[in-house]
């Protein structure tokens, strides 16, 4: 595996927003550090980061605030796809300036039904424009969302093209067979993540590169310790002991959740927030969350 | 009716792109005056406008050039609706600054399935945020594209508590059940728009205000005409003439075709550029397009 690919887990980093609404730096930072001493990579503007409910300029201030109080770029692999070819273009250029070790690349995504040529073009000229050997992109698929797939004719060409810049993916189409496809495709040094712990026994054991997963803002340790223990005994074991606890979050709107969850281990009510169209959970559902974790024994680790 | 509202048609006006793929100012204003001397209104920024490919940065540019050079606001219905609430609250102050009658405003669109509740919320932020009297704001239901309906018992929810603000709809769901519910709602002073021109006589017999259709930037005359004739004995044929027009455009992509027969009619080969995702018409299409459009007699009036 090249040294300079992510492999591992990361966490699609929550953002935490002040009761303006504006995006919360120290908060942000916070959990940053938390997450990476649970040797968790950072998915900064991820979905599950309500990415695309903050504007460029934000995005901006946060990742070089991020860097310059000292997080690790080789630990950042932040969202830039956006809908404009210019706003993704600046964000990429800013990510690989300030050292990020990768990026991940949605698709423009109001157009629907756009064609693959399209889909190509699109990101060829991202890449062109931002024209720097450093720049690692990650895919990202994620069709129930964007409703924009990246086909694997498309993913191929893109490799193909450009195989120093173009060096894996993160497949959260839900569907295990496109995973499959995408480990199976023979792309050398392409690193394949999951996109939810439920599948990363199965993603390591046919060659994935790790997962990039919602619920590792929450447990990223034990998420952590399967992918590092893929290849034991224990390995079954530790994958099924996950799927209660990524359960309990699925019973909620997911984001609402996680930003719940940090809230209540934090003993800091200023998780809760949320942008619309998000809202935050309601009075109930946050007890009823914190009552199932408890349930199950789950605390947030080395908190 | 309210004369400080938007009635009659109007072009979600096509965004023209120089061969670095900036926005081309000076064609843009062209076309603009174009438009105008058909008596059709601005929707810049409209989705046929490839809005969503373009940066805030870049849509505050265009606008502020349009204003500056003369161009009369009160025909402005800029798009300021985007993804993230600031982009949102950002472009809509500067409408209101730049004395534009209205704004036409798509929900926040990236993250799907989100509550009535979210959506009024992200409306709601952004009329407070914005806070002038002379906000008026166009909702836009277009499912098809945004994936994010506006209910009627949302917009009536918006209605009342914003009545001088919320005061109107463009329908692009392509359900004319839908639209005549938006007509039969009874909200005092609210301009329903259709989004084709294929149903703005049922429209305007129903109380409607008009129609904002693509179609509008090459055939502004005609679909202006029936506008103003809906209560003739005539309208029934200018409304079955509008017919083969917009079919012919409906065989191709709708953006690159409006912007092949405007490169044709101009004689302007610039016009064929647009922004990744999408492509230019291929060249046989170019060749259909124009030969299907010679077909009917058709030619972009007075240019």
């Amino acid at each position: 595996m090249n040294s300079d690919r992510f492999s591992g887990v990361l966490a699609p980093v929550v953002t935490p927003f002040d009761a303006q609404l504006n995006p919360d730096r120290k908060r942000l930072e916070q959990h940053c550090r938390w997450l990476l001493s649970n040797d968790v990579g950072l998915t900064v503007f991820g979905t599950n980061s309500e990415a695309n409910s903050l504007s460029t300029d934000e995005k901006l201030g946060l990742l070089n605030y991020l860097v310059d109080a000292g997080i690790d770029p080789k630990q950042l692999m932040p969202g830039t796809g956006c809908c404009a070819l210019t706003d993704s273009v600046r964000l990429t250029i800013e990510a690989v300036k300030l050292g990020c070790r990768g990026v991940l690349m949605l698709p423009p995504f109001y157009y629907k039904g756009v064609s693959d040529e399209g889909l190509y073009a699109s990101y060829s000229e991202i890449i062109e424009r931002v024209g720097d050997a450093n720049l690692k992109i990650y895919l990202y698929h994620i069709p129930p969302i964007s409703q924009i797939p990246l086909s694997i004719s498309l993913i191929d060409r893109l490799v193909k093209q450009y195989p120093d810049t173009v060096v894996g993916v993160k497949d959260s189409s839900g569907d295990w067979g496109n995973t499959k496809k995408l480990l199976d495709s023979g792309w050398e040094d392409f690193q394949v993540f999951c996109g939810s712990e439920s599948v990363l026994l199965e993603n390591m054991r046919n060659g994935g590169a790790g997962c990039i997963t919602a619920t590792a803002n929450v447990n990223p340790a034990a998420i952590r310790q399967l992918y590092q223990s893929w290849n034991t005994p224990e390995a079954e074991q530790m994958q099924s002991q996950l799927g209660p606890v990524r359960q309990v979050f699925q019973q909620f709107p997911m984001i609402p959740a996680l930003k719940s969850a940090i809230a209540f281990h934090r003993k800091d009510d200023g998780w809760h927030q949320v942008r619309p169209p998000l809202l935050p959970l309601a009075t109930n559902d946050k007890t009823n969350l914190a009552s199932e974790l408890k349930k199950l024994g789950f605390r947030m680790p080395n908190l």
